[in-house]
């Protein structure tokens, strides 16, 4: 393991940038808790009645074009196994055009197989995650190749700040999932990136993350390194899901070679799969909602059929990544009206289908402005009323996904926070009511002194992150500072003040001989992933 | 009037920091839609269901405490006039306390007079407003000292900037209601302040407005200038509602004499009233959103209850204004997970009562930056999905009401249009199902081509306004702008291609002599008002 690929190693330098952060590690997470104030963990789970855009036959209308889709002019599947597999559970493939064709009943079969809901194992028990019904999982930006932040601008991702980016995904306990790929660390090596990025996501967090399916070896090696930072074998998480896995299909209808191996890897491992399509409005996908809902369906649904054929019972989210693109330029566009609407329909088709549903907290702007914020709006609300279980990228995804960015991680966890509290039922008792209070409080008087006000002073309401509610004057002493410039100083104090998670020595220590062994057989053997 | 107090009058020096308005003024106005495409106008309907934050039980059992409310404690109402109605109609009057209690029978009876829907007809009769049901519409801020904008910074509002305001109201489509007090144009006398702000209104848009009710003869002049706009007379609007006006209510528990004295001058010229109370958690109101929800409920029904006791069938609107403080400084917060619950709940207690709902478009930031955006859209989704009918302050509120910012107008604008096309019904019918396209495009291929998706190359998606989705270094290229200072342009080129709606000379000569000789009547007795 070289110096920067070690995630845990003292690293020399880092306290010159970051204010000392070597000394700040060692203070209790309390200090850091008191000036910034984190919403503590919490399931979040959403009571209230999705928004339906659709009506129930317009849902059933929807499925039934996808159905057509898969029978008439079918998916091609570019990978052999995943053909031999949809071979063996009755669908019909033309192997020289790669087409795999569904009848309307294989496809319910092979759903009705799917299970309407999961639990995903944490290294940490108190952050296990359970999939489906109105349970809502946050997640952190997974995928982009830059990393943007006020001070050093847009650049290419690097490990030391890739580890960084991971802690404080970590300390923001409103991201339910964290780890995985914030950002890809192109300074490693692309053959073995994914054991040193596991190995951050495993000891930097102790939270739930998602590995690359990009083949079938990097889950395989993620999934050992699972099994030992739990103390497990590799067969002993079979029916024990501890990781989740995404694969976007190329839409429009065709799944990869890679993809489908690494599908394939995790449905064998009995690990969760996200299945999702990207169908943008007028590029991948028709230019109505209702085609690209009809495309989506169709490849979610292949996808689905396909972790089914595999290993029944296989746990697999129904993924919508359905948008639109600029019409001029071609550019993609998120948090737009059409994204939002296609949100809340997704989740009406992902009822219907009785799995658990993944969405995105997305935006297309390019830096952390108004923009940002109202498209990340636009998506979360169609993510939380939709019902989406996991709403992944909501935590620093910036610029259409090309850059994670330091910033909109801490602006967005303000905007999940609020989302969190805004889902806490109203409390309608006598006590609430308040009665008595209203009574005593004279007209045109003030409740600030009042028994009632004063019981609930501390914890009446929700306590902002990122927002300024002081005075203009106020606010104008101290600099003026945007939102953006505010969370610049959070996240590094945060970061300041991280803790790592304890893990056992001895499990360490077997994850970093592991990581190195397989470095030596992948420096040998590169062709092997 | 004065040369300052003249919206209409040719104005030297405006040229010289508005590009040269004065010739821009007298371009088409297609040539500004082509530059900065701003969605045409169009009514705005919610078919969604509404979100529902409270069982029917709790919205129940809130009004029944707030009937307790008005029966127990009751009321004070500082104005005679409004006591006096109140007793002809058998509430129960203590005029040495001036508190006024109501028997619960009495308010559902008062309740049950108010109209469900009516209709403000606008000067042009293309902008008039069904209020009522599942309509929507849109107004722009209203109230504040300041304005602020990126030039000039944060200064006390004066005239021809407020003139500035309204043109630009006038021009974004997607306010439905614009004018009337965007901010304070302190410049000009109080005492006819009014006279210059109803004149701007009238003359610099045909939108619907909102009049000033602090006390009797503002409304009355308004009207009466209304009526002269309209070619009517005062009474031929008796039952035609032509402009609307709002009261609060001094939270907690009174209703002061000038607020009093507009309610009833307005119901007594069949004019709609907006009655709406300030309920700050933990301020105005108790710490519990089911307190302040009770208080705020008790008095908008006792201000409801008054315009019918003046005049049974007038034209009520429920407004709903309860957010609460930051608890550590009693600043007030606005757009928080409380305020938004507070929405919703709102829209349920106003559904019970058959009666119009106004909510607003809110935020505390003292700029235009990512918390004015999340704050707004947290509002503005609390607004839409409580089924508000009038959304209050949805253009250009800033610095938790205390400035109009005319960056802030634009970028809400982007966000309450893109709220209409999200509100507009997903088509779902075998062309919008694009199964032919489906087939047609190969797998991994692309839909830019396909005769589907040229078919609706210029219209299928919402254009945005103020989003930038040019990718990263293009937008660098471009000087790296904001939304906020893309924003600012954005309104300094509408302001520059601005055109005055179309009014007959004679009439607008007939406001002129009015305005003139209500001024000079005015300065002969300025306690007149």
């Amino acid at each position: 393991m070289t110096e920067a690929a070690s995630p845990t190693a003292p690293r020399s330098g880092v306290g010159e940038h970051q204010g000392g952060r070597q000394g700040g590690r060692r203070r209790k997470r309390e200090a850091r808790s008191s000036s910034t104030p984190v919403l503590p963990w919490r399931e979040v789970k959403n009571r209230l009645a999705p928004i339906e855009v659709l009506s129930e036959d317009q849902v059933e209308t929807i499925h039934q074009a996808s159905l057509k889709v898969l029978a008439n002019v079918g998916i091609k599947v570019l990978g052999a196994d995943a053909r031999g597999f949809y071979r063996k559970v009755g669908a019909d493939i033309d192997e020289g055009e790669m087409i795999v064709r569904f009848a309307p009943e294989l496809v319910e079969e092979l759903l009705a197989k799917a299970p309407s809901n999961f639990t995903i194992e944490a290294r940490n028990p108190e952050r296990s995650l359970e999939m489906g019904g109105n349970n809502i999982h946050f997640s952190s930006v997974n995928g982009p190749s830059f990393v943007n932040d006020l001070e050093k601008g847009r650049r290419a991702g690097n490990f030391e700040e890739f580890c960084d980016f991971i802690r404080l995904t970590q300390v923001l306990d409103i991201l339910h999932m964290a780890g995985g790929a914030p950002f890809e660390p192109l300074d490693l090596p692309v053959p073995s990136r994914h054991l040193d990025r596991a190995m951050a996501s495993l000891t930097l967090s102790d939270k739930v993350f998602p590995v690359s399916l990009l083949g079938a070896r990097r889950p395989k090696d993620v999934m050992e390194m699972v099994a030992i930072s739990r103390g497990l074998k590799l067969e002993d998480m079979m029916d024990r899901p501890m990781v989740y896995g995404g694969v976007n299909t190329n839409s429009p209808r065709q799944i990869d070679g890679a993809m489908g191996e690494g599908l394939i890897a995790m449905a064998e491992m009995g690990q969760p799969v996200v299945v999702t399509p990207f169908t943008l409005l007028g590029a991948m996908a028709p230019a109505t909602i209702a085609g690209a809902l009809t495309l989506q369906n169709a490849e979610a649904l292949a996808g689905i059929a396909l972790t089914q054929a595999v290993r029944p019972g296989t746990p697999v989210v129904y993924g919508g990544f359905t948008s639109n693109v600029d019409m001029k330029s071609g550019a993609p566009a998120f948090g737009t009206p059409e994204y939002t609407k296609a949100c809340h329909a997704t989740g009406q088709l992902t009822r219907r289908h009785g799995v658990p549903y993944r969405s995105s907290g997305t935006n297309a702007s390019n830096c952390v402005d108004a923009q940002a914020a109202y498209e990340s709006e636009m998506s979360l609300w169609g993510a939380v009323m939709g019902h989406a279980n996991i709403i992944n990228h909501a935590g620093g995804w910036l610029e259409g996904g090309l850059s994670a960015s330091f910033e909109k991680l801490i602006v967005d966890a303000e905007m999940l926070q609020m989302m969190a509290c805004y889902l806490d039922p109203i409390a309608v008792d006598s006590d609430a009511l308040a009665l008595e209070a209203i009574g005593e409080v004279p007209p045109g008087g003030h409740f600030f002194g009042a028994a009632h006000t004063l019981a609930r002073y501390e914890t009446a309401f929700y306590e902002p992150l990122v927002s300024d509610w002081r005075n203009f004057e106020t606010w104008s002493d101290d600099g003026a500072k945007t939102a953006t410039e505010r969370a610049h100083g959070i996240w590094k104090e945060m970061l300041a003040n991280y803790e790592e998670p304890a893990m056992e020595p001895a499990i360490k220590e077997e994850l970093i001989a592991f990581v190195a062994h397989r470095k030596e057989d992948i420096a040998d053997n590169p062709e092997g992933l």
